[in-house]
């Protein structure tokens, strides 16, 4: 067992504090991790403060993680002492039913095992997320952190970047694909860099005027004003895609009805009840679909990784000491974050 | 001009009654069809009695329609005198959008030409329907009936069953899949034969246990009775794709729950808001897709005539005369109907 330092939510009423406690040993398969950066994720808040039900307290949040290998169990293959890595949103699964089969960990149907508030499958305990100075592994669900991508910023790639890079790639955008993008969050900015690198023509969709200007710099080809009635018309009927990262509940059907013959409305932000009321016949009339994806593959996130190594994409993000988190919760909310928070974790030894 | 003996609804509130009008003469590409026999799909009252919005009247219904050609316009070349033809839920489209020059006519982007209650793209004239002893129709949306077929049943395929073909091809339901059908009538008892054609294992979901024995009859693999929890329990992430064609509004959660990752539930029966709220957890925590399809487009619908020639395939109808037809609406607002009703239309000659 080894000694980790840690900031911890203690209830969901109160800000996250330093918090002690032991990591398992190394299993045969496990990799050890000192953590260099751990990207700040709006799930964290959630988790921290329960609003998807009741947590199990502590939280250790943090599910952005990159950092070194500093030691490895008996039979790790992949990993050895110095290599960067990154861990995502999931550290096992049960690897046998017919979704992690498919590589499709996050649809795991005996249920993956999150980073952080989640039950390990061999003895039981809770997990705790990267707010941590290191981390214990299982080899399978480490990524490795190619040395093209600046490691300060690579950490939001484990989940921001994965969530929208899995769908784009899954339901196939292409050159030329007309691709909306709503919210201009982290979740949304990096969905713009990834279908530009996929060769779309790229509109974000943003509620206010005042952030027009913000949205050509994310590189957007185009800006809808969605609260601009006459703008939302003039769409209409014309885009193949679209990516909704907005993760509080809204009226779809404008958007819907902004989409061609066959096209695609994809939820990644949204996991609440579709009210006002989606009108079936948006749907129906012109055969339009509406899905949702959550997070991606083991595999596929380390293809985002790949990719953005490849085509020079990293995240948009502002360094903070963990000191400073509970103030960034609070910016957070108030959507003041452009467009993520990334823990260096160097800060830590401070506390 | 030519005189023209039918039935028409004269407002949302009255029966329909007997009603002549004058068809327009032959244009090049027109085809005459004395008509042989109509059936009577839901959207027939719909339209009669206004649910969907003010109709013009007089409304004469009827949009699944076989006859025999008895005339042909100067340029017309896919048909002849005395051919068994049909003629759906379109009458004309634009012909030159995208959707058209795909064969998606249903999802014309400048608007199909339904066959009642629309305006004549040329003359501007209200369209009207099968409930007639004539009509004339552009060679383009004129489909041939196959010998093989018994024509006196083959007019539910026009609607009924090409709206239930669509998809199950588009979305390429194949051998082996798990496949759920939602509702039991016109459209349901269509599903069922072409999913089972197509090689699929069919479940019917039923509200009442009464209707188990007739589910089997229809050809089902398995029944559901969706309104014991236990059932939609244990059929959780069970299916590839649910067909469904109930028409009002209903509860999709319990349904969405029983599909796999990636799996599709398919609205054609609904054309209103989705309430109860679809849960966006539902389709994003297993990347279930949410979709809908209208009717189906000329060539499909050709495809769909050859496709129950070939395998046999016909609706399960009971032929009454025009005269019958206010009682008819009566028993089909009760579900009284097995599984669709034919208008054996001598029986107009008598009005």
């Amino acid at each position: 067992m080894s000694q980790t330092k840690a900031y911890a939510a203690k209830s969901a009423t109160t800000p996250l504090v330093p918090f002690s406690f032991e990591r398992r040993d190394l299993r045969d398969n496990d990799v050890n991790i000192d953590i260099l950066y751990c990207g700040v994720c709006h799930s964290d808040i959630h988790v921290a403060e329960s609003d998807w039900g009741p947590s199990e307290y502590p939280v250790v949040p943090g599910h952005e993680i990159v950092g070194r290998v500093t030691d490895i169990g008996n039979k790790v293959s992949k990993y050895k002492v110095g290599d960067l890595v990154g861990v995502g949103c999931m550290v096992d699964s049960c690897q046998t039913c017919s979704s992690c089969k498919q590589d499709l960990e996050q649809y795991c149907e005996n249920s993956f095992v999150g980073t952080y508030g989640f039950k390990d499958l061999i003895d039981g305990t809770l997990t705790y997320g990267g707010y941590s100075d290191h981390i214990v592994v299982r080899e399978e669900f480490v990524l490795s952190i190619p040395e093209a991508l600046d490691a300060s910023k690579a950490a939001p790639l484990l989940c921001a970047g994965v969530t929208t890079y899995s769908p784009l790639r899954h339901y196939g955008v292409k050159a030329g694909d007309k691709v909306g993008i709503l919210g201009m969050g982290g979740l949304g900015h990096m969905g713009v860099k990834f279908a530009k690198a996929l060769g779309a023509e790229v509109t974000i969709f943003t509620r206010s005027e005042s952030k027009i200007a913000e949205a050509k710099k994310q590189g957007a080809d185009h800006v809808i004003v969605s609260t601009d009635d006459a703008q939302m018309q003039a769409a209409a009927m014309n885009f193949d895609f679209l990516l909704d990262t907005i993760p509080v509940q809204h009226d779809l059907n404008p958007y819907l009805n902004c989409l061609k013959v066959d096209g695609m409305h994809i939820l990644v932000g949204l996991i609440e009840p579709m009210e006002p009321a989606v009108h079936a016949a948006n749907l129906v009339l012109k055969r339009r679909i509406l899905t949702g994806s959550l997070i991606g593959g083991i595999a596929e996130t380390q293809e985002v990784l790949d990719f953005c190594a490849e085509h020079n994409i990293e995240c948009d993000a502002e360094m903070i000491n963990i000191q400073d988190i509970n103030d960034s919760y609070k910016r957070m909310k108030k959507g003041d974050v452009k467009y993520r928070f990334i823990i260096d974790m160097k800060s830590l030894k401070n506390s």
